[in-house]
């Protein structure tokens, strides 16, 4: 196998990063209005509430990755390992998913099993991008790869997809979790 | 946090302009077309004028954050600082709910609260690009930020908001204008 | 306005032409099938004949389009004159109509509707294209420009429009040339 | 025709990789849930698993025609033959009717005619591949092209193409093997 220079792989991964991104919008449905009346049909909204947010979620997360992405692949040259290439294939496989269960959970916002699957789409993103990491990282040469980072996602995902099983609330908020640390504003740069 | 080539922060923004501007008219949805008559179909396509005026307008929206978007980025050679990463990422979220609620004004064209959903997306669309430029420039170590153009947008936005409540046609004129002033042919270069 | 690099115009550009290339497929409808028997069940794919004629045709002449959007962009180093980027800016906004007309003509196959708004797109989108030409050959100081491949697609496509108004064959057949013409084996490189 | 740099050729190659993949997992419909209960509507899902099954096939398999398109546009460093250009159009035609056809398969997953569908378009893939890894090794002046590696992905889609007349099954593992290949975990790097 040639190395694949980093250009290339980055870009493909970008498309796939940047549509998936983008389609997380379009799965969002407008609600039908039945009346002419702005009170009225703000009423009619309330359905959406939990579209959007899950929405948010989603396209912070995917932000998140995106930023983690870049800086992994910040620190090597070529793409000349199958390991690499194949864990972000996986990692890519993941990502695209992530429309789809969103709109899943959109369509039945506190259901145990949309929940569930929006749970293991993320775990599968996160267990797939420290795979991803390690082999980079051995690919550097070094010994010391950054536990810390690469256990805290799948961990939390884990958590969420088992309390799924006892209360579904208690899922939605570790699932935000990233998304409100990484967004909210900080006093350092 | 290892600063981001722009290289890599305009492929990934380029990418969500890109596919957000070609998903507007994806949303399109043809009419039913009862006669085989072509005179009397084209009668049949009037609901769908409002539909391409109002595609228009966010197509031609679109096409001006992406050109003001460039003339940002021209100014900085690396995403170092959060505070620019994580305003994109809020723009981009705006960005890409720009088909959403393109598809909700084409579907109740002159329904006060689609009008409202439509002008609050560009408000913050046009409030988060205001955060980016100031950022941008704040790195820069520049004093003065260019004041005019960050606060056109939001107040122009602002004002289409609140003319919801009183006229939908209103809104509709206030949105067009960039769209108009942009578009129409001018004697300078 | 500082000049836009062209790395960054072609990148907008070309991720518009992907996705609209990519989309004509989404657009297609699998038919509903009846029998689990595989030669009746071809003959209920029948309806679908039109629908693949249109859908290679749209996507020869976006590819044509794309080759020919190369050979100018080309020319030019930095995209510096307003004229230039909006006449791309409306010819873009013809090429995400393609699918939406497309999707249109394999709904209705043989209206006179569907093919005159077929046909008036691609006007719409060969005609921008040749204002675009136009503006990069005169910033180039030209003052030749090549005009009868400027008057070609524009002249063939009027003709598709108003023969839709006699015989809806004719527009398609006038409508195919472009494809038929480049996409043929030829004895010459 | 003025030769087309490799950058802008990859750069719309690999949008519409980029598209084409992420579009599979859109085609993917949530199935309607009766059931609050978990285990139950676990039980609901089953018709998704042929869908996921199939969504992983093409996934994969888009994936291999990326890395080995990468290697190929590796060998060439500009596009000056209209044979590769219009060889790599005729395979992206093919590559955008995968989302399609895997829909295809999805909506019946063991119907013979949808199996067909999805094997000649993967067979009109590899052979335009084919097509294209011919021409870009006559361009390089080579005698001897790789005839192993393009003769083996045609004569496995037309094997698959065959079997959907005796036995869907034993096309669905034919059309597995690449995936199962490439994906599986393998000793060396």
């Amino acid at each position: 196998m040639h190395p694949i220079p980093k250009a290339r792989f980055e870009q493909f991964s970008d498309g796939v990063f940047a549509i998936a991104i983008t389609l997380l919008a379009i799965e969002l449905r407008s609600p039908v209005l039945h009346s002419q009346d702005l009170i009225r049909s703000i009423r009619e909204l309330t359905p959406l509430l939990p579209t959007l947010i899950t929405f948010v979620i989603s396209f912070v997360t995917i932000a998140i990755f995106w930023v983690n992405h870049h800086q992994l692949s910040h620190l090597v040259q070529h793409i000349d390992r199958r390991r690499i290439l194949w864990s972000n294939v996986l990692f890519l496989l993941f990502l695209t998913l992530i429309p789809f269960v969103t709109q899943g959970v959109s369509s039945y916002p506190f259901h145990p099993l949309t929940m569930l699957a929006y749970s293991l789409v993320f775990l599968g993103a996160s267990i797939s991008f420290s795979m991803l990491r390690y082999f980079v990282h051995k690919t550097l040469g070094e010994t010391r790869v950054p536990m810390t980072r690469s256990i805290f996602g799948p961990v939390l995902y884990t958590l969420a997809a088992i309390s799924t099983l006892f209360s579904v609330e208690m899922a939605y908020v570790l699932l935000a979790i990233p998304a409100l640390y990484y967004f909210l504003p900080k006093s350092s740069t």
